[in-house]
């Protein structure tokens, strides 16, 4: 079906970089031509494309090194960048094509395009729109950072900002719900690997878009798909959107 | 199938009097022999059964004066009572049969039962409970107290006091979930009658328990069944638990 | 906010009709100028558009009538056509504006344009889509018509033809499934109104795309909702689709 | 909490019994005496309690041999016995403790015990019961054999047979539902691993019951779990409601 291209795993010894590695192991049309972590210098020239899944830190480097010597195309999977950081990535985008990416779930990035979708037809003085997420016990956090890029979904949807209509979660005497806010709630139990579902309700019907992972290697999964779109890409910033084609839908 | 029966409605002229009023004109083994309200005084001698969602003074008034006369029996709605008023309801239970209720929804009652067998079967170092429920966009508070009455469900299952276990929403940092603890969420949108969910989650499994309502007669259907079933009982102070038999269960 | 038009209703004294009547006459921006039934000859020239909830024969009768006079534009919800019946209004919409569905709620019609956007991007090698839905116990027949409508754009989203990719209900011993049909299920149980489910997964994770309704006055206000939509359009058969804008995403 | 036990895994090699082992490894309360398969003749004495996920034949043989020489207990999970073979296990159990069962979940058979109380309480005349399950795409029968558990937990709780009640699953020109009438539907899809709902719905509400396995894992800890319980037990057939004391409540 496709070509084979070469690969390189950055952040290799990390969790993700091990699933990655699985992934890739298991297709027949990627040989993995680097493996390395932070503080080792791999041999760029033999990658097509590298998967990162390593810290702000080693990804500014690791793209700033690909950027000076125009290529490989990069897939950039670690978050809590700083602005600046930021800023050296879209640096980079100038030189190399990279893909970047809180949430590389094949199925979580079409819902994102669904929900946004939905939220600019769905008139906001008629339905009110609500996120819902499940996670384990584990979970230090909440609501989780792909709720809250559905609210961004959301927002962008109904050209908001998101921090304008984000409501903390339901409790206490709250009078009647204002129009045009978006309501976050949270659930914490047991090994739940991840469920997200945005509701849209109308005085009459309810709108339920909702994505449940089974397995937990459906992330690193969807790093190797972006991988393999965006290695002949042209240079360019690029997220699982532009991969999936919703940008130009 | 059953003996026709008198009942009275108090509270007649009200939103759940005029509801219960429809429930019982379609009934054929009902005659209705006083609809009242506050500063009203039904002959009560016509009545076998009368059913109140009237106010906490009013409904007091009642249960007094049936006591006085050994009769009818009470199925009482009225929400919001002090200690004292409560205490009157218990006074007056020694003379008549009455059947006191948050929800009569039959199928809200059922899942109370079940709760509280699964989270008395479920150990609290493996399972995690959440409480989840979803109401339209008037409604002014949450949780629901019908969200509270299956917290006070899992609470009795496990022994405990629920105030000693209930959590507030997930928000912000939370850090790894407790053991033994019960959350709640809320959802509020559109026109949403009235959903609740209890999720049981270990490691490796997830026991869901649900009630939605299709339609808002439920509630008055419920009290309807509670006033054939209280008519004939001794003296007494019921709930729905025992209208539905779970109390022997 | 939008300028007051003139709507007549077809027949009017029919369940749907009296729905319609409902919507229109709690909206502001509407007069009622005709309300009619078979055998009836109504002014055509009062109104801006008609809302035709009859028979078959009826709105072929009512769109040549509009045709031959320039208008008004119709909103056609009869269901049952036959083929020479459809070509007769199709052949009025080379006159008149008409828009034609099998389902007017606003909510399912999102829904469908979602399921095909999601079917086109998820490749059928990688993931099985299960359609299921849930109605009362005096619907007679299944699946639901629009769980059919909901294949169609399934079927869309993938360039194939339903009727070549539809299962009959998983019963008995099946064997493993074929990679790229579609299954069907359905339940049928009490008062529910009317419940519709797009399930999508792959080996790690589940897309599912639901519409609920809640109030059965839903269908009566997206009709109503098609006939301001249109009352302004240029000659042309249109549906649901069109009216929410999705034909062009 | 618990004093150490030795368990034996027959059917050692085979998927379940390498979960099994694994499983048992994890605790610290248990010591593997013995690991055999078919052919192999283990030194029953080693064990307190054999968990056996074998064939029909194997299952027989060590009942009776166990049976024999008065223990150890076991915990069989083989399916597809003949009627013969069941009449053997019996047997077998007039000596030595046995615990069978088809579904080792916690969840399913805790789920069991409520679908069984709840099909009790709820009058058939009034209220519809449907049983939908989820499996993955190689599943290559249905209904489940879990589902039927339910059902048959259905027909008890309303003193029916269930092949009396059970319905073909919902499709063409159907008609009105029938009272008292059990439906059954399934989906196979993607890599769900397995989900169960059992919905009851009256005219103006729903009540769900759901299971859902997150993890493969969990159908060995219900084995071992179920082992824990019998190995000090007196001799009988047990399944996995006796274990967690569903049947005295």
């Amino acid at each position: 079906m496709s070509a084979i291209f070469h690969a390189g795993i950055s952040g290799a010894r990390g969790r993700m970089g091990r699933a990655v590695s699985a992934v890739l192991d298991a297709r027949e049309d990627v040989v993995v031509a680097a493996r390395f972590d932070r503080g080792e210098s791999p041999d760029l020239s033999l990658c097509d494309v590298i998967i990162d899944f390593s810290t702000p830190e080693a990804s500014v480097e690791l793209a700033q090194a690909c950027a000076a010597v125009g290529g490989p195309a990069l897939v950039i999977g670690s978050t809590g960048l700083t602005e600046e950081q930021d800023a050296e990535i879209l640096k980079a985008a100038e030189k190399i094509a990279i893909v970047r990416s809180g949430n590389f779930s094949l199925g979580v990035n079409i819902l994102i395009g669904l929900v946004e979708h939905a939220a600019q037809r769905l008139d906001a003085r008629d339905w009110d729109i609500e996120i819902s997420e499940a996670h384990h016990r584990r979970k230090v956090d909440a609501p989780s950072g792909t709720a809250l890029m559905l609210g961004e979904a959301v927002a962008n949807g109904r050209a908001e900002d998101l921090e304008d209509i984000r409501m903390p979660p339901w409790d206490g005497i709250t009078g009647p719900r204002e129009t045009g806010k978006i309501g976050f709630s949270s659930t914490r139990a047991g090994g739940i690997i991840g469920e997200h579902t945005v509701l849209f309700a109308s005085d009459d019907e309810v709108l339920t878009l909702s994505h449940s992972a089974i397995d937990r290697s459906l992330f690193a999964k969807g790093a190797v798909a972006a991988a393999a779109w965006v290695r002949s890409r042209k240079p360019g910033l690029y997220d699982m959107q532009d991969v999936l084609g919703f940008r130009q839908a």
